[in-house]
C-alpha cells in the first residue's frame, strides 16, 4: 500500500502516526493547512493537535483555504488551539469563540490570504499540513479533492507535514492546475483566457528538504449536505431563469451565457438546478467550488466544463465521480484559490456571479457577513472576489424568514457592508428580481422595495424612504431610524411594526 | 493653422462651429464626452450645448471620464441640461441638484464604465464628443491631456463630434497608449506587466464615417490649483513616509517601493512631495491623475516613471510641460482608465495606493463619498478599483477639522461604506498611523483608537467602544449610538460630548 502512494523513497523514512506529527507544532506557530469547503483537509494532524492542545496548553494561528470538514474547527476552538483563524469559517463552536472576542478571526477575501503571506503582510508560515492522495516521484504532492491555498503554504512555510489519505483513489489526477505567478516586482500575466485553458502543473511542488513528516489517513471528506429546492428557493431560480432568457432575446447574451460563479448553499444549487430544464447550452463555470448541481448539469449535457479550487459535494457524487472519474475527468479542473478567485481572470472571462446575502438594503449595499450588525456568521469568502469583478454581480436572499416573517431581509440600511451598491447589479428574493444597472441610488430604491421586499413590509419601507427623502441627499437616508429595524428585532423578536422613528 | 492640424482631408468639410454641433444633440441622448479631472474635456460643444438646453428644453444622459474644467458640469447643471451624469464629478452646482435629487447621477468605480457600455448594461451611445490635438493621416484621434473614456467613447458610440484643440502644442503626442481589449467572450489579457510598458497604440481610432462634426477651440485645460502643504497634511505625509522607511528597513520593500498611486488633493500631494526630501529612489507611478507632485518628482531624479489616465497640473506646470516636453516625453503615459485602472494590472504591479477618506470608523471602513450619510460630495474614482487591488491599500485624512475640531474623521461607524474593512491596510491622520494587517475587528479598534482619533475625541470613542465589545460580537458595535456623533452634529454643529446613548 505505502509504495503504490509515495513514488519518492526518500519519505518512507519520514512515515509517522498523527501524534507524533502534533509535536512539530508549538505554541504561537503560524500553520497553513489544505482544506477549502471542507474539501481535501487535514484529517488526521489538526485533529491530533485539537486534542492535545488542551493540556499541553499551547495554541497557533491557523490560516487555511477555507471552512474545514468534520468536527476540526469545532475541537480546534473547544481545546483553545486557536489563537488566531483566518480567511474563512463555517463552525459553530468556532464561530461562537469568535464572537465572543476569544479567538480573533481575520475575514479576507479569498484571493487575498496569499497575497498578504506573499507580501509579508502576515507572519511567516512556520508550517504547512497538506493532505495528497500520493506523492510522485519527485517528492512533489498529488492533491486530493481541493487546492485552497496548499501550493503557497508548501512553497511559502519553513517545514511541511503531508497527510496522505488513502480513501482518494489513484487515479484521482490530472484535474489539477497548479499555477503560482512569479513574485514581486516581476510578477507574471495569470495565463488564463478560458474556463478550461490549464496554466500550470498537475501536482504541487514540493522541496523534499522541508517535509517533515508523513502520516497516513482513511477518513473520507465530510460530504455536503443533500439539498432540496424548497418553495423560495425555487421562486428565486426562476426570476433569475427568466431574466437571462431576456437577457439573450434582446441580444445581450448567448444561451450559453457567460462563466458562472454561484456560491455555496441551497440558493445557488437552486439557481443552477433551474438550468437543468432551461435552453441554455454549453454552460461553463469559473467558480470556487463544484457542488452536486455542476456534475447534475454536466450529466444533463447542459455544462461543459467548470473551473474552481474545490469540490464539495455530497456522499452520492463522491462515489459517482471516484467510480466514473474518466467520464467528468476532463470536464472539471481545481485550482489554487487566488487562480480560482484572480480579479484579473474573473473580469477577464466575464463570470455571471451569484452569491447569497444575509441581507440587503434598499440602496444595494449588501451584507455577507453579521447577523444583527455585530456577530460573525461565516466571512466573506470570494463573494468579494466576484461580485467586483464579474460581468454580472448576483446577489440572492430570501425576502423574509422565521416564524411569521419576524425577519425581513431587505432593510433601510443593512448592519454591515461587505459589498457596496457599486458592485451589485441584480438582486433577487423570492418575490421578485430588482435590475439595478444604470441606476441612481433613489431609482434603485423604489425598484428594490417594489420587487424584493416581503409584502408584510412593504408599507413600512416605504415610509422610510419616503421620508428619507424629505431629507434630501443623493442618498435619502434616516440616521436615527436606519437600525431601527435591527433594533426592534433584538428587542421584539419581530422587524415589524418598527418603521417609525418614536421606537428607537 | 487648418492644415497642421487635421492631415486627413476627407475632415476638412466637416468643420463646423460649436453652436453648429449642438444641433446633433437631441432630447434624451447618451452623450460620452472626453474629460477626466478637468484634463482633455469638451469645452466648445458641450459648454454650448448647456446655454442653449435651457432655451431648448432639452437634456442628455452625459457619461465622461470623470470630473470636467470649467463651469461646464455647472452650466450643464444650471441650465437643466442633465438628466443623468456618470461616473464621476467635482461640481458644486451639479452636486447640489444631484442632492436634491433633480439629476441622477451614478457613481461608478472608474474602471467599469467602459465594462457597463460594453456589456450592454447601460444605454447605447449615441454621440461621443472628443477633444484631440490633431486628425492623423487616417482621420484618427492624437489626444491631449487625458484619456478617459474617449477611446471607448470613439469605438461604443454612433456619432462622434471632435474638438480639435490649439491651446495643445502639435509636438504633444508619444505618451498616449490606446489598448482595447478584444470583446467576450474572447477578451485579450492587458499585456503590461511594468508602469512604463506600451499596450497599444500612440491614438485613438477613429471610424471616419462616424465623424459628423470637427469643431475648434483654443481654450486651456482648467488648472488644478496649487496646493501646499500645512501642518496636517505634512503631519500625515511624515507619518506615511516613517512607515515607509520602517518596510524598507524591516525587508518588506525596496527603497524603490512599488509603483504609487495617489488620489487627488493636498493629502495626496503632500505625501508625493515628501519623498522628495527621503532617501526613496527610482520610484514608479501607475495611477489615475499625474499632478504637480509627480513632475516634481521626475525633476528632483526621484521618480523615473509615471503612468496615467490624466495629466492635471497648476498653470505653471502645463507651461513647464509644454515647453520643455522632449524633457518629460519618455517618462509619462496616458492610458484609457479601464486600462489605468484595471484590477488586473493594479494586482499584477502591486501598486501601493493613497487615496483621501472622507471619514473612517473603528474597524477600518472608509467612506469616499457622502457627507452625513446622505450628500454625495464628488463619487468614489478610481479609489475602489485601488484598493482593492493594491499590493498595501492606505487611505488618509485629517484627524478632525472646523472650528474647535467640531468633526471628527474618524467615526464608530462609517455614514457610508465605500471601502470595506476588508480592502484597508493603513489609515493615518495627522495624529498617527494605524497599521491594521493581519489584525482582527477589535484589534483594529484599539489601533486606529490609539493612533488615529484626534484627543478631543479619544475618550468618547474609548468608551463607545468597551460598551460596544460588552454587547460582544466578531465586530462589536451599537447600533443605537452608531451614527449618534453625526446626529448630534446635525444638531448642534459639532460631534462633541457626544457619546453617551441618552443623546440619540
Amino acid at each position: 500500500m505505502k509504495n503504490t502512494r509515495i513514488l519518492f523513497e526518500e519519505y518512507n523514512d519520514k512515515i509517522i502516526t498523527a501524534i507524533e506529527a502534533t509535536y512539530f507544532i508549538k505554541d504561537k506557530m503560524t500553520v497553513g493547512t489544505s482544506g477549502f469547503t471542507k474539501a481535501g483537509d487535514s484529517k488526521a494532524v489538526l485533529p491530533a493537535f485539537a486534542k492535545q492542545a488542551k493540556y499541553k496548553n499551547i495554541g497557533i494561528t491557523l490560516i487555511t483555504g477555507a471552512s474545514l470538514g468534520h468536527t476540526t474547527d469545532t475541537d480546534l476552538a473547544a481545546n483553545g488551539a486557536l489563537y488566531r483563524r483566518m480567511p474563512f469559517q463555517a463552525d459553530p463552536v468556532l464561530r461562537s469563540k469568535i464572537n465572543n472576542g476569544e479567538i480573533m478571526f481575520i475575514d479576507q477575501h479569498l484571493s487575498e490570504t496569499v497575497e498578504l503571506l506573499n507580501n509579508k503582510h502576515l507572519p511567516k508560515l512556520d508550517l504547512a499540513i497538506i493532505e495528497a492522495s500520493a506523492i510522485d516521484e519527485n517528492g512533489n504532492i498529488i492533491p486530493t479533492t481541493s487546492i485552497g491555498n496548499s501550493a503557497n503554504f508548501a512553497k511559502l512555510a519553513d517545514k511541511i507535514i503531508i497527510e496522505i489519505n488513502t480513501s482518494v483513489p489513484l487515479d484521482f489526477k490530472g484535474i489539477h492546475d497548479i499555477f503560482i505567478p512569479s513574485p514581486y516586482p516581476n510578477r507574471t500575466i495569470i495565463p488564463i483566457t478560458k474556463p478550461n485553458e490549464r496554466a500550470g502543473i498537475e501536482y504541487i511542488e514540493v522541496d523534499p528538504k522541508k517535509v517533515i513528516g508523513i502520516v497516513y489517513t482513511k477518513l473520507p471528506d465530510s460530504p455536503a449536505a443533500v439539498t432540496t429546492c424548497d418553495e423560495k428557493t425555487t421562486a428565486i431560480a426562476n426570476h433569475l431563469i427568466r431574466f437571462f432568457e431576456k437577457e439573450v432575446q434582446q441580444g445581450k447574451l448567448t444561451n450559453s451565457l457567460m462563466p458562472l460563479q454561484a456560491g455555496i448553499g441551497k440558493v445557488a444549487n437552486a439557481v443552477l438546478s433551474g438550468f437543468k430544464k432551461s435552453n441554455f447550452k454549453n454552460l461553463t463555470m469559473y467558480s470556487e467550488v463544484l457542488q452536486d448541481s455542476t456534475f447534475e448539469l454536466i450529466d444533463a449535457g447542459v455544462m461543459n466544463f467548470a473551473s474552481a479550487s474545490s469540490l464539495t459535494v455530497s456522499k452520492k457524487w463522491y462515489e459517482q465521480l471516484y467510480n466514473n472519474f474518466d467520464k467528468y475527468k476532463n470536464k472539471i479542473m481545481l485550482r489554487p484559490q487566488n487562480i480560482s478567485n484572480a480579479p484579473e481572470v474573473i473580469r477577464r472571462l466575464g463570470v455571471i456571479a451569484i452569491n447569497t446575502a444575509i441581507e440587503f438594503d434598499i440602496y444595494g449595499n449588501v451584507n455577507s457577513t453579521h447577523i444583527g450588525g455585530n456577530k460573525m456568521m461565516n466571512g466573506i469568502g470570494g463573494s468579494g472576489d466576484f461580485a467586483r469583478n464579474a460581468y454580472l454581480s448576483i446577489f440572492v436572499t430570501q425576502s423574509a424568514s422565521k416564524d411569521e416573517n419576524s425577519i425581513s431581509h431587505v432593510v433601510p440600511m443593512v448592519s454591515h457592508t461587505d459589498h457596496t451598491e457599486h458592485d451589485v447589479d441584480i438582486l433577487v428574493t423570492d418575490q421578485g428580481l430588482a435590475d439595478l444597472r444604470g441606476l441612481a441610488p433613489r431609482e434603485r430604491a423604489k425598484v428594490i422595495i417594489d420587487n424584493c421586499v416581503h409584502p408584510d413590509y412593504k408599507e413600512a419601507m416605504n415610509s422610510y424612504f419616503e421620508r428619507a427623502c424629505e431629507r434630501g441627499g443623493h442618498t435619502p437616508i434616516l440616521q436615527e431610524e436606519a437600525f431601527s429595524w435591527h433594533i426592534q428585532y433584538k428587542k421584539d423578536g419581530t422587524m415589524k411594526q418598527c418603521c417609525t422613528a418614536e421606537i428607537v
